[in-house]
């Protein structure tokens, strides 16, 4: 039976509970969310010993259902100073799913300097001391640990910027072929695992159980929908869009819909965006060969496939992955239009362990503060490496964007709850904006990804100016919430919003895992639950409608093409998650 | 009849108001809080051009009202996010009332990176330019200013930080003797200038109409019984304990009773403390003799008299002022036990325009990273140089505690809303916590300064560590905002809570000016009516009760000598402004 592993970093203990009648149903975001809820005072510091950082498996992850290898982490958020969830796809989630770990809570912080490793497999855990692992990249970290413990295992780390507590801290997970590469990148979980000095965790599932399915048949049968879903749909399908060109493929779709924020949210397009694309990228594969590849899966058992590889101009590798969220901050929005420049940023990023996107906003206010001219890579590459060193600099740096504006007196600064804002100018597109304002989790596009309807069509295709949208974001808000929980990717509701089999499959693949009964109807039910639960602990923490807003800014300054401010009313705000 | 006098730095225009009858009974923080209120959006920037910030003179400032010079000083704060007041004593405020100016308002920022200066005289405000004086400290700059406008204008500026926009930027004033060295301290104000490109604002009063007085009769009675109060009690007649021995007499009685926060709020008593004493200023001043005195004013017109003249050795001017809170903050705080080194780093703050508590703590903080050693004053008039020189440390530094805790991952960072705490540590002083936690300033010791009732026995003595004490910070709170309303000096505090005909004479006084009616009873009313404001534009700028709490390092680590940890319950925090 499935058990909760308690960790704490006090005294260097850990133990197995069984999990909780309550918790039974729940996976994922769902569970990570609940555990905070019911033992994180959220008025605690996110940094002192009685914070938790969690990690949760999904419901169906570990299982053959497609595209389900995600990890939830949770935490108290030192950037947000609210709750937070990030995920990531990894076998990391996969092999922790088999042991049957239902979930890893981990609680304390010792009171020496001491770095701590966590070995997980199926007869406990293990602590084993990492102090030779500070101050390293975690390119050369993740090698030294997979060549200790064997390829099989898999690998959860923090890179320098955690060991320093900063809030652009992601959680790093291996890729497909070990890279330390598949971030639950957002909120500054890092900087949590930082303050109770644990550096890595190992999972070797060796003679692991499995997931235990309730119920073989409706799971197969769900399974069996969602894959022909995923197999069918234009977006997702073996050689469809995120499959040849990765997530990419949106720097000119967004670009032409003029909702692409470059030189730190100024305007809406931006003039290098053919050079950094998801289509270049595969010209840059197919021309310099080597590893270069498209396609590529960043957990066994993926349909979609939209990682990749890129390579340089001999063949050896770039960096991997190249994502459209990466390529947009560390590139457009810093008006840098050269995919090799922009693989050397998301590199850096990779190899000390921080969320590419609070990077590249963080660099787009730097260079607005006057540290670099928009547009210097190398600058750009230098005001990164101030983070590795840990100077002052590079201490704000990697504290954030916000943190980077006050700290240089910069007003247009574009986050929300002290979150960076993505890849979409919300002024543009008025669906995300809406998002970025009223997610639990500061500025976040997976919240309610409404892109999917305003720009792709898919579920039907909505005007991107229309601001009347209230239900649209409710709606992409709960499921959102409840995908994240079964733990499946976000991109399968590119499919699934068309195809309603594929829907169907998910909840099926659940009810075959836990033995529920759950219907379509239950989806908005269950996400609005957990989202219910995340606000309750945003509210005890400080946060009030007020919060729930755009910055100012972005009132009273038009961004071209469209030429158009934020003007969706407060009223429309407070009405998301009002009933 | 007066006026409000408008300014704008957008196209550097002004022009003259008539005062609105809602505000024909208001003054000081009365005036400048429901200004803002009226007038800025809670969310707008507060370096952007939607704030506003505000200068208004007391009820009866201007008049010959005793220890009646003060000036409010209100926007929405770079430092908390909320709506502040700082206020200070100065002539630059009796001229500005004697000008017939109820309020100057300044709104709007200039597209371009030159430094303003304005001349307010009879006839009205002139712009000149000030781009000379950029990075100037302040002693140089006034004392430059009063060579070219004459020693018998008053000058309002900002420093260095505030320039950079730092959030401990404070408002400067002249003293008595022109020094720069009287400050509406708090909550960054100086930054909004910065913002606004405004560096001085010179008063010139000749010919100035002076005070319209309604009653004179009514006036000049209450004068005589405030007066009377302030002569004859023990804190505040000449050569009582104030005049005697400054605002830092508080040392030693803090010290005594366990409530002096030392080693950065780790302990609340500090072994040299008596070597930081107002008992050893006199004795300095005494045997080092030249230009060193106790019992100095800060404006024309106090009875009081609680600033001083620090002499160096050879009796040249050290500083002037040095404070309480300064003492502590520089000293005790940093575990800094030296009056030479204290008078050098207070003399850096003045002419850097910054707020010494703050510094104080952030200092405290920034040996808490590892800065420093607690106790090397050298190191710590390196790191307030940085400042200066606007390096990345500086910037750090400069924007506060909580920003250099937040760089640093320092947990234990003792502020309320971002703003650090005063002289008195709240375990151990159980009152003071409470006006912390819930004014509306962030943490002020001045907001409700039940130090009066819980240390000094003033308006009868209460036990420091009872935790009882809602209705006593209420009162506090609600009598503070009345004062600050009026336009006297807090300290009358300290006398007419014990002599009831002092209050008398404060209502009077008000009366004469403004031809009220008023009663002792409407005190708490019209207090009341402020703070309810406020509460409105900080609930609207984001607050709600879970910002009305001491950090939570207070609630687990015991505060020596008395081994007590923050234990006033949230229901009590939340029922003082409830009714």
């Amino acid at each position: 039976m499935a058990k909760i592993l308690r960790i704490n970093m006090t005294d260097r203990n850990s133990y197995w509970e069984d999990v909780p009648e309550k918790y039974k149903h729940l996976g994922g975001r769902g569970l990570t969310s609940s555990i905070l809820c019911d033992e994180v005072d959220p008025l605690c510091h996110p940094l002192g010993p009685n914070n938790k950082i969690i990690f949760a498996p999904g419901i169906v992850t570990g299982t053959s259902a497609a595209s389900s290898g995600r990890i939830s982490v949770g935490a108290k958020s030192p950037l947000t100073g609210g709750i937070k969830e990030a995920n990531a796809g990894t076998a990391w989630s996969q092999s922790l799913a088999k042991l049957g770990i239902k979930a890893v809570v981990v609680d304390g912080s010792p009171n020496n300097d001491n770095w701590w490793g966590i070995l997980i497999n199926k007869d406990g855990a293990t602590f084993f001391a990492v102090d030779e692992y500070a101050g390293m990249g975690l390119y050369q970290a993740y090698a030294k640990l997979f060549e200790h413990y064997g390829k099989k295992v898999n690998i959860m780390g923090i890179g320098i910027a955690g060991e320093q507590k900063m809030a652009l801290a992601g959680v790093c997970f291996n890729d497909i072929d070990n890279r330390p590469s598949r971030y639950a990148a957002r909120g500054g979980l890092g900087a949590v695992l930082g303050s109770k000095r644990l550096k890595f965790i190992v999972v070797d599932d060796t003679d692991a159980p499995g997931v235990a399915i309730n119920n073989k048949e409706i799971f197969k049968a769900g399974c069996k929908k969602l894959n022909e879903a995923l197999l069918n749909h234009d977006v997702t399908k073996p050689g469809g869009g995120l499959n040849s060109f990765g997530t990419a493929i949106l720097v000119n779709i967004l670009n032409e819909a003029g909702g692409l924020p470059t030189r730190n949210f100024r305007e809406g397009r931006f003039e290098g965006a053919s050079k950094i694309s998801g289509e270049t990228m595969a010209e840059l594969c197919e021309k310099r060969g080597g590893v270069g590849t498209m396609g590529h899966a960043c957990h066994p058992g993926c349909i979609i496939k939209c990682s990749n590889v890129i390579p340089k101009t001999n063949g050896d590798e770039l960096v991997s992955s190249l994502e459209y969220e990466t390529a947009w901050a560390l590139g457009a929005n810093c008006c840098i239009d050269d995919l090799d420049t922009i693989g050397r940023l998301t590199r850096i990023c990779n190899d000390l362990g921080i969320d590419t996107i609070e990077t590249g906003v963080t660099l787009g206010v730097s260079m607005e503060a006057g540290l670099a001219e928009f547009g210097d890579g190398e600058k750009a590459i230098a005001l990164l490496e101030q983070i590795r060193q840990g100077t002052a600099l590079g201490r704000i740096l990697g504290n954030g964007a916000a943190a980077t504006a006050k700290m240089f007196g910069v007003v247009r600064c574009p986050t929300v709850k002290g979150q960076a804002m993505p890849a979409y100018d919300p002024r543009a597109i008025k669906g995300i904006g809406i998002t970025y304002a009223i997610s639990t989790m500061g500025a976040d596009h997976t919240a309610g990804y409404t892109i999917a309807s305003e720009i792709l069509g898919v579920g039907g295709k909505v005007d991107q100016l229309d601001i009347d949208k209230v239900e649209l974001v409710r709606n992409f808000h709960y499921t959102t919430a409840f995908i994240d929980t079964a733990g499946h990717c976000l991109f399968i509701a590119l499919a699934i919003l068309d195809i309603t089999s594929g829907i169907e499959g998910m909840v099926e693949e659940c009810n075959g895992v836990l033995g529920t009964n759950w219907k379509i109807e239950d989806i908005a039910r269950i996400g609005k639950e957990i989202i219910d639960k995340e606000h309750a602990f945003n509210t005890a923490a400080g946060f009030n409608t007020a919060d729930d807003r755009l910055p100012e800014f972005m009132k009273y300054e038009k961004l071209p093409p469209h030429n158009v401010v934020w003007d969706v009313p407060d009223k429309s705000l407070d009405a998301v998650f009002a009933q």
